[in-house]
């Protein structure tokens, strides 16, 4: 069974550069505190099709899918349709919310407002004290809005709902070129199949080494041993210094 | 055809927030400017079957397509594999890079440094002066390296070679919410199918507007008619100002 997170990212506004992508930053950031790996993460346009393709492909790598943006109430809102595409569910008006969105609009309702009653058939809402809307929840899809502010306060509503794990991590800090140690570097990953290895040159000028090595896994313990396989496999005179 | 472009961003250290993902964002940047539409972004682990799938997914629905890192000697650098594989091309080593890999490493060469010589069958080689490995571009796929200093210069040697058209675009802002003129933002869509229109609810204290729309195609005279309808329909009242 798939496990961890992805991200399907809604906006023509940020693949053309008129708002600065910050959900898909913010959700690596706060995945990874949270211990829960994301798989994959896609910006796609406000475009049905790219957005069925994108949460399929997010459901078969993940168990948990996150999607920013496209919940509202104009003509490029089209989240909700798709997500229940993907899912091969209808779109039906969801009479709890109905009531919420015609409470909180009230008489400036139009019949566009009445979009945001709408949900894929069988979601869930998760509510969030001093939020009005819910995120609406279907089958692993969780449905965040675009505005940063919103999806920050809504990414919190969902976490709190998911068990979490932590990651442990090590970083070693080598002196010598990639080239040189990517033969160790690849017995290590080797050794250790459960183990995450990652290999970063660095070009940055004045640095006392030129390749940050990464170790990180779910168990403390297989960190350790890989790290200790690796010091015990690279030149001594050209391990810098190993940050837990 | 597909038109415009597609990116893959190879990376477990973006997704697992060990670094900052910044190449993406320049290049949604860049190519804004450059005129070139970005159709998908999509970020993967460094697993090949992650990035086969993504390279195939870009390839359908954009005639360009970038990728970012995975590019080097270790054991996590897959890139030039999957897009073969995505190709279905094979791995071969080219005469002319491995003779300049042997140059550039000298005795410091190591089997794993000849891994760089390795491309997907009939690729071409991008140069550009002062920088001693080229762009492998195969295909209409581009793979760029993941060290954003490198990407950034690399990303010029590539769209130098490809001809550019700007994109016009209005912003209007609108004093009134997003469901009072989603009806009116409707009708110029439905209006205007080669206009591509965007309604952002603004959530800013102190801003004079609550909602932007942008107006933008590929020719000016196109935004120009389709502002005009959007401004005909729109309350007078509401409309706080237009921006070139």
């Amino acid at each position: 069974m798939a496990t961890g997170a992805a991200a399907v990212i809604i906006g023509n506004e940020v693949l053309t550069a008129k708002v600065e992508e910050q959900n898909g930053a913010f959700l690596i950031q706060r995945l990874r505190q949270a211990g829960v790996p994301l798989r994959l993460l896609t910006i796609v346009p406000d475009e049905v099709d790219a957005i069925v393709e994108a949460v399929s492909r997010a459901r078969a790598v993940a168990q948990y899918v996150f999607t920013s943006g496209g919940i509202g109430p104009t003509h490029d809102d089209v989240t909700v349709r798709a997500v229940a595409l993907a899912l091969g569910r209808a779109v039906v008006r969801h009479p709890e919310l109905e009531q919420e969105v015609r409470a909180y609009f009230g008489e400036r309702l139009t019949p566009q407002g009445l979009r945001l009653a709408e949900v894929p058939e069988g979601a869930e809402l998760l509510r969030r004290e001093g939020v009005w809307y819910p995120v609406l929840s279907c089958a692993g899809v969780f449905m965040l809005p675009g505005v940063p502010q919103l999806f920050r306060i809504q990414l919190e509503t969902v976490l709190a709902r998911l068990p979490c794990s932590p990651v442990f991590l090590k970083t070693v800090h080598v002196a010598a070129s990639e080239p040189e140690i990517a033969g160790v570097v690849d017995q290590v990953a080797l050794a250790f199949p459960e183990v995450g290895i990652g290999s970063y040159p660095q070009f940055e000028r004045g640095l006392d080494h030129k390749v940050r090595i990464t170790i990180e896994a779910a168990r403390a313990e297989l960190v350790e041993a890989a790290t200790a396989d690796l010091l015990a496999r690279l030149p001594a005179d050209r391990v810098v210094r190993v940050l837990a």
